[in-house]
């Protein structure tokens, strides 16, 4: 009623993940002097003098983020509350308030409430951090979970993305595509019970991925492992899109290119026989699968006799010069540039709205 | 597929806005020392030695919050930043860093998102806090908003919900009930737009009160005088779901009753002319309505002469002892209690539902 709707109007999914952001921040000056770090880290960076606090904060939609049909509601809430914690360890630092906002219809029980607030109190409790505020609000339809953690890091501890430099190595936590693989199995369950719902669903020999799907675990205890070995990152970002999506983002903000390796890349077993069982290359769930919240990071090459003996971190590669590009060294030997493409979520819906508007020829929605 | 459904289920609208939240979050602990406030205030207390960190968390819904019929994008964008620097303002604090989240679906074209980041940035300049973090994701359809404010405040400066004494003069600032009037107008307008499309909107005459309800300011200003004057209000809170709600909050908060007197209550002549022509008390707006973003706080009898001359804070009653309840005096003289209702949303939307329910026989929803 209100609007200007003269001007020529662009779709969102024209721009990919980097440039939208780009487009929307540009000119945001910093004007208050504890504003040390604003937009386009884990965490924004607060300077509170003795030390140093640590904001961030995270949405998850149903549909987009989860499917309420096989989320089970208390591991959604310690999922809410675990990913933004992984933003604080991913500045080197220690999360200690949650704030969570809920968004539920009517068709959700006070009971369905209690279990998003248990895992909640759940993750709080086995991460030492305070649940320090939540306000419940109503929406017409689907659930919203939008978290806030606040952490704090010594003035020198904190971990930037853009602190990487040439020819240091870079280390990752842990194994990734593990969600991904555990989503497939979850959406083909979905989609066999919605043919047939009478159907058991089938998700034995499955714990691994189906837990770092349902339930990820923010890595709290390489953060420890690393300052035990005295290694302090020189930069870092944890992955929650995906591995190469996280490298072109630390590189960005190094200004520097990077090579990692194929062979390398540590995948668990389990992923790889999901992944041969769907006819996908496990090395897309690793690059592209997303939610795996693991840790990346670059250490000096000094640091490397430090990590190598260090059980579950293995390095993957090292940073280049930004003209030789960001690249995997592919076991053919063969280079292949790293693209973000798996989790840019507003491509993803538009092209299942065109494969559903396919399908359904005549169906209108909206 | 994964969840126990055997339990007796409760509906949400069976708890009240304040049952909920008990049931919610009781048996929540705080074990960092860090955490000097946790739930039930306008925001999250952290204690940084130094300074004092304020942080509170909002979420705006379409459908529930506002409604992409009439409000403009930029407006949108404004009041999503202004609602919570109104929280670290009603602890007496200073807002220095906004984060933003926003959830939109594929319907939204880049300019749309830039009107809403305009409106930010706006709010931001206009208060002098620092964009520091966005996050920008899909939703299947509708809009959100998740704005997170930090702010700070010197140890002995910050003010509490729970700080109010019996016999403590009540204030309030501006106005009340217009940003209520605004809606109704909008609602009308809405709802003769849709019955004729070719209908113009008439909205003239009303600009103080639209203005109220998409375009609210946070009261920075009133901080400021109270400084000025020197009054460090005992206990203090922002009007954001009516009067009567966020009274019946601070005197649970304080162990308190409250008597707040028909007459006193500041509500602007265009209000009034509006409750009028929809034949609605307009008492009724100023207690239930909403949105207004005013401060409410209670000073001590003390610092009556030095509140008393300030334009545009108005003393309204004074604090009782609990067992006197929550009460207005009406001009007639007989004590009327306070209740919270105007904004409890799930009532509402329950409310909406039901009556949609009797419109709509025969069409199925969900």
């Amino acid at each position: 009623m209100l609007e200007d709707k003269n001007n020529k109007q662009h779709d969102i999914s024209e721009y990919g993940e980097f440039g939208l952001i780009d487009l929307l921040t540009k000119n945001i000056e910093v004007k208050n002097n504890s504003t040390l770090k604003g937009i386009g880290d884990d965490a924004a960076v607060i300077d509170n003098k003795d030390r140093l606090t640590l904001v961030s904060h995270d949405l998850l939609i149903e549909g987009i983020h989860f499917d309420m049909m096989y989320a089970p509601l208390k591991h959604l809430g310690y999922k809410a509350a675990v990913i933004n914690f992984s933003d604080i360890y991913a500045m080197n630092g220690k999360p200690e308030q949650l704030i969570m906002g809920i968004a539920v219809s009517s068709r959700f029980t006070v009971e369905a409430l209690q279990e998003i607030y248990e895992g909640i109190k759940l993750a709080c409790k086995n991460y030492d951090v305070d649940f320090a505020g939540g306000d419940t609000t109503s929406t017409n339809r689907g659930l919203v979970l939008s978290g806030t953690v606040v952490g704090w890091a010594e003035r020198n501890d904190v971990v930037y993305r853009s602190g990487a430099k040439e020819n240091e190595l870079i280390g990752v936590s842990g194994d990734l595509g593990a969600a991904y693989a555990g989503l497939l199995i979850l959406e083909r369950e979905k989609a066999e019970f919605q043919a047939n719902p009478n159907m058991q669903p089938d998700l034995s020999g499955n714990d691994y991925v189906l837990e770092r799907q349902l339930k990820p675990e923010a890595r709290k205890d390489v953060i420890r492992l690393l300052k035990e070995a005295k290694i302090k990152p020189t930069s870092m970002i944890d992955i929650s899109d995906g591995l190469a999506s996280e490298m072109i983002h630390l590189c960005k903000n190094s200004g520097l290119g990077a090579q990692v390796y194929e062979e390398k890349l540590p995948i668990d077993p389990a992923t790889v026989a999901i992944a041969n069982k769907f006819e996908i290359d496990e090395k897309t769930f690793a690059l592209n699968g997303g939610e795996d919240y693991e840790l990346l990071f670059t250490i000096t090459q000094q640091d490397y006799e430090k990590i190598k003996d260090i059980q579950g971190l293995t390095i993957i590669g090292h940073m280049t010069e930004e003209n030789a590009g960001i690249n995997m060294v592919a076991n053919s030997g063969q280079l292949i540039p790293l693209e973000a493409q798996g989790w840019d979520s507003f491509r993803k819906e538009k092209a299942e709205k065109n494969s559903r508007n396919e399908n359904q020829e005549g169906k209108s929605e909206e």
